[in-house]
């Protein structure tokens, strides 16, 4: 039996413990072929994956798409505000189509949340959710597994602190589920207004970040909607900084060899203050090689088997 | 001699039976590349092709790409909208300056009819029409040949019914081209205010939709441009679906053989029912897997001849 | 040591005249690959190179784009309209995630003069200035000079008008570089509004385009930004054309075997005349195709080295 039974990857609610470790172990033996001279292998050539993005994203489409043409994959990838979408075509509709010209994977971002799910009812190709409305967004959640692991040697037992709009993040939702499942500790902050009403019963809650960093191995920080921040659920970005923002003096609440992870684009000055995001403590770009690590196990995992990397 | 002995793929009308023939034979050879587990051949490694599109389009240009990653022919998409024709560059200018970095082929939708007829004039490339104004979209009407003889086993004798907005129709155009030079027959059926004056010497019209199903083998709807629906061309979409939508009663006046076609995207409940748009009788998705095969076959034709597929 | 000695391409002022001379032999070097039946080579297999354009481009970004799949160079390209700069990123941010992604090299077109500079100090990968505000557009320049070089043997001594809008002209500011370390001679004509101030330490100035086309070997037009034309810099395009526009009458006051340029996209009627666009002595699309071989020359510079072309 494969290490990822699944056919597809939807969330990391549904994932066994197994299952993570065996994405994270990929993700971990494809790390040299980033080192070498020539960054390609010939796994998935003749293997068509669309990247079907409702939403504008440059970091994780960007992430598929090397990961896709490091394995030889051939990409298309379809914007979907210049699409067929602007003529009235559903979703399904559209992703049959898509699906006739024999994809092997769809790779979807889209506004509402349990979508990569109706996809996977419905069509044959293997889904993998690239993010769907604040609901989950996997990969992630996965490359910021990869990322702990790889700096502190495992994941049982750590603290991590994940602080900002819990409210609207997939982020926190698939990082809460996969830190859990883990062994992990989370403790989630945030101000009253960006914190979804019921997650406690999942982790434990503080609205004082220092509470929140008190001996924390590592600090996750969400990227702040600045558009949110017009009195509806904050008073302004400045007040934002005041109280919750990550900086050099609230770090050392936290152990002396915390990590600093942060989903990107970062807002310098509201969430984080530029000393934290380019300080020692930080590991935000190596966040970024581990993005196109798990997406190339991911894709792996879901559609290789047959040759060697 | 070749046979298919053009530089260009124009429009159907200036093509004689065997031409259409050859196109389809070749579709038909390439099916069982897309069913192996590496869906690619080297066919047409090191030519290039640049897809103009100066109309938005994911369907034709995500076919028209895949086509051209299964044969490995290299792709450059340019999206009109965001080119040098806002810089006030003529089309000419324009198709000369791509040609100048040598590309074998170009594919091009445009507004105005006739815009692939006179690059096909002034270029040396090999271009390829993918839908110029109401005059013609060639492969749009050969992947829905290939569909009819795929599950008829001919074109000849057939009785096509053709209904929707005719007048706007590129599609409508180059189908009655195609079905009345391979022997089948056409009935075109639409509200007058959407059939074009004097398109009664190509084919018989209608403005009954029961009129036009009787007894037909195949019937393909047309896409209706629901902002058409506002009063100018007729009342309302609903009162379109009343008098013109394909339901499953209309369905039951054609052969009980009947294959449903539509070029998508699709309005459901405007010019097809849902159930008849999912239905046993549909061939729809089947059209966008032919559509692949089509323009497979015209970049085989246009640019290979060496190695074998 | 290698004939290019630099990690980046920047800008022409930086340049010595032996490293301007190494492009330009090895773009003609690379000259055959585009004549091949199969033209590709893997030279660069393996290699990722992310087109990062913060200005709209389809005449740049696309020779860039077929430079690279002609060495096999695996491209990401990202127009920055539609990319986290929207969510308020900084460009140093947004470089430094893609180049977490393991990139070989970064095109960059910027609306700010320097950019690829600040980038160059801080980045690891090999930059390549796309053009720079009105800075420069080192690429452009070197196109020019092979194009002029391939029809008249030299650069040397030759007699060069630049004409039109200086003053916002990065491609005028790299060609004074380039042309000036190369031993030619130049002139600079424009309106008294469109030269920039203190530009005559550089190269002899004059508002009269008969004076400056006066026994020139070579004419590069500019091309007039017509959004310009508005009174504040001209009154009219007409006006501009009558006063400056590039006629054949006017190119009789050049030499017999004068040579004409334009970096496009051109504004017929306007900065040049149809005849004079499309008459004997323009060389408008041999840039383009020369545009391909020196940024060929550039990835190869600053990438290959391994393997033969």
């Amino acid at each position: 039996m494969s290490a990822y039974p699944h056919r597809h990857l939807l969330g990391i609610e549904p994932l066994e413990p197994a299952h993570i470790q065996a994405i994270l172990d990929t993700a971990d033996g494809l790390r040299e072929v980033l080192d070498r001279p020539i960054k390609k292998v010939p796994t998935l050539r003749g293997k068509t994956v669309v990247n079907l993005f409702y939403e504008p994203s440059t970091r994780t489409r960007s992430s598929f798409e090397v990961a896709q043409k490091v394995l030889s994959a051939d990409s298309l990838s379809i914007a979907a505000a210049a699409s067929s979408v602007q003529k009235g075509e559903t979703l399904l509709d559209t992703v049959k189509n898509l699906e006739a010209m024999n994809p092997d994977m769809v790779v979807i971002r889209h506004a509402s949340s349990g979508a990569p799910h109706f996809l996977a009812r419905h069509c044959r190709s293997a889904i993998v959710n690239a993010g769907d409305g604040a609901h989950e967004h996997p990969t992630q959640a996965l490359l910021d597994a990869l990322t702990l692991r790889q700096k502190k040697g495992r994941l049982k037992g750590l603290r991590v602190a994940i602080v900002g709009d819990i409210l609207h993040s997939r982020v926190a939702r698939s990082n809460v589920w996969l830190l859990s499942k883990m062994g992990a500790e989370v403790v989630l902050c945030a101000p009253p207004t960006l914190m979804p009403p019921g997650i406690e019963a999942l982790a434990p809650v503080t609205y004082r970040i220092e509470e929140a960093l008190e001996g924390a191995d590592a600090i996750m920080m969400l990227r702040i909607q600045t558009e949110r921040m017009t009195g509806a659920y904050f008073p302004s970005t400045r007040e934002f900084h005041v109280r919750f923002g990550l900086t050099e003096e609230r770090v050392r609440r936290a152990r002396r060899d915390v990590l600093i992870l942060h989903p990107g684009p970062m807002n310098r000055g509201v969430e984080i203050a530029s000393e934290v995001a380019d300080g020692p403590a930080s590991v935000i770009l190596d966040q970024v090689t581990n993005g196109v690590l798990v997406r190339m196990a991911v894709l792996y995992l879901l559609l290789g088997g047959g040759e060697a990397a």
